[in-house]
């Protein structure tokens, strides 16, 4: 018998830019010709169904003009599409059109669509570079900071993935225009989220300025778009792997995501998110950790952003009760919420603690009333 | 238009221990019994049908019998098992039965199983940590140092994967005897490989003791395993992302995985290198970097072992250049070369060179003759 020990210590410097502005295309090529991918000329932009003409196009066209060889995948857009069949079609595809190692990955799209890329490039070739181009504020809100990439399972949401940083990412406020008001206001439920659980400056600002994000005025939409960068920069940071701290951004999202599973997905994830933080500040407020008034301000800047803040009549609430048990976070059959401190704040949080039974039953109660 | 920077400068430490010895179960258990996973008590063992009842299933048990939630993932033997779908088959079959990230893989079995394992274990719940028991000499030549995973797909083998290091490896030299004849001449294949790569002591060692290797006598096995992960070791150290250095073991592989994918699978990865591993020698020695002495030596080892050293009738050898062409290492179209340097040492290897027009020319006139 022996025993042959392998030391793989090192360091990794996986820093990265986010660059907030208008209409970055140019941004792009430039970084690119000033030696962003190193030696890299093969490009596989990947896109969806929406963007393609927007913005997919026209950006591949610029790179082809500035000698990359260029091959866009598109997908059709939607959540459905995150699955690890879509994955393996545009892994085949690059494979067919001879893409190998020497390649970089550049997602263009909303966070199906830098989701997806993000994991595809981890895989492909044991991991290649990628640059996320993202053109919703829901992709502002979720892709740009973190590293989490993953797909959908018919069992699971997000569960097969990877922790996979980018070169650099690009959040296009010119592209939000394109959005339909749906998406727009599916995208800012994250960013409430984030509002509500750091920064009760930034809420007031939402609450203020809400006309104005929705006219899309530059200073208010470049106001979020930081913001949102910030204070998941600052949850991140501490806790890369989320161990424990991390999970305060999972604020809303015990119950929101259950009932996205169970919506089969016809509510969108800000959606599903939106009723599920109503969920989590009547939870959070019964526990005495907000004021009535505090969680009703919560709910009440969610609708006026039109996101609903009800469980819809077509959802089966004793199934949501059940799914909520098989969320991917749930271990060994226990929950976790996150809970909300007045505005701006979250209870503290610890790894290895747990819901407990009268937060269970509460949560539970909340589900029926709702 | 502003600039956020995500820094993420961060030590990791991926260290883990290769243990060689007969009988490892008990050490496995032990090991986990002392903490080598931490908290975690579910155990989901990847196997394949040749090694579930062998030593999977005794495995399983002996852990459940420890106190672990324990479910084996069976799938059939073999390299074309290998695949996406596999690894969605299990992930799926994990979820059904409630894994989630409180989980880690314990892989059993030979080189598809570790490389398959290993690679699901790295994106599910974007990564758990796994523990190879290798009970093959080509996983213990093969799987057991570098952190290579990865699958197959129709357009090329290996593509698909992570770089993902286990947190133990086990190299059960007993298990070797369960091996057809026909596998343990595969294993020692790579190994041969190694030792003409590396230690013309190996090499001598190998000839020498060839019949106590067949015969499994303990010292002529611990050898071999003990003097891959040396081999292996020395050069993967210097070089984990495969940048260039690491490319020397791939000696004997540029023809040898082109022959494995032309020949559908019917001859085994150690077969098909055998064979690049003839084509490779005459190469070297044509271009002056082995006397032709030294390359027959070669060749007759590989003979002795019962590998194959000539291109089957079956396969025709205009697929088979144009399949070279395909190979995921090659880059823009252009071959790269491993060679050989008397017994022992490869020709230096630098990252951007590629195969000269004349070693090309020669090497599809060997590939014609062989």
């Amino acid at each position: 018998m022996s025993i042959f020990n392998v030391e793989l210590i090192k360091t990794v410097d996986d820093s990265y830019e986010i660059e907030i502005g208008y209409d970055l295309m140019n941004r792009l090529i430039e970084d690119l010709e000033t030696g962003l991918l190193g030696k890299i000329k093969k490009l596989s932009v990947i896109t969806d169904s929406n963007v393609r003409d927007l913005y997919a196009k026209p950006i591949s066209e610029r790179l082809v003009q500035s000698g990359y060889k260029v091959d866009m995948f598109v997908f059709p857009a939607g959540e459905k599409s995150k699955t690890r069949q879509t994955k393996e079609r545009i892994e085949d595809a690059m494979l067919e059109k001879g893409y190998r190692r020497d390649c970089a990955v550049l997602a263009v799209g909303g966070g199906v669509v830098t989701d997806l890329a993000g994991f595809l490039a981890g895989t492909y070739g044991r991991g290649v570079p990628f640059i996320n181009y993202a053109t919703t504020l829901l992709a502002a809100a979720d892709a740009s900071v973190g590293g989490k990439t993953a797909v959908d399972t018919p069992l699971a949401t997000n569960l097969i993935g990877l922790f996979n940083q980018p070169q650099k990412v690009y959040l296009d406020i010119a592209a939000w225009k394109t959005l339909p008001r749906r998406e727009m206001a599916s995208g800012l439920s994250e960013t409430m989220k984030h509002a509500c659980l750091a920064s009760r400056d930034m809420f007031e600002f939402i609450e203020e300025h809400l006309d104005d994000i929705f006219s899309y005025k530059r200073f208010a939409c470049e106001y979020i778009a930081e913001n949102n960068c910030k204070i998941k920069y600052a949850v991140v940071m501490k806790d890369e792997r989320e161990s424990g701290l991390r999970e305060v951004l999972n604020l809303g999202h015990t119950v929101g995501r259950a009932i996205e599973a169970v919506s089969g997905y016809r509510l969108l994830h800000g959606e599903a998110v939106a009723i599920g933080m109503a969920a989590q500040v009547m939870l959070s407020a019964r526990l005495g950790y907000m004021t009535e008034e505090e969680a009703l301000r919560v709910t009440a800047l969610y609708e006026r952003a039109g996101l609903p803040v009800t469980i819809p009549d077509y959802i089966d609430r004793e199934a949501l009760v059940k799914k909520l048990y098989t969320d991917k976070k749930v271990r060994d059959g226990k929950l976790r919420f996150v809970l909300q401190k007045g505005i701006g704040d979250v209870v503290e949080f610890s790894p290895g603690v747990f819901a407990k039974p009268l937060e269970e039953s509460l949560a539970r109660e909340i589900i029926m009333e709702l």
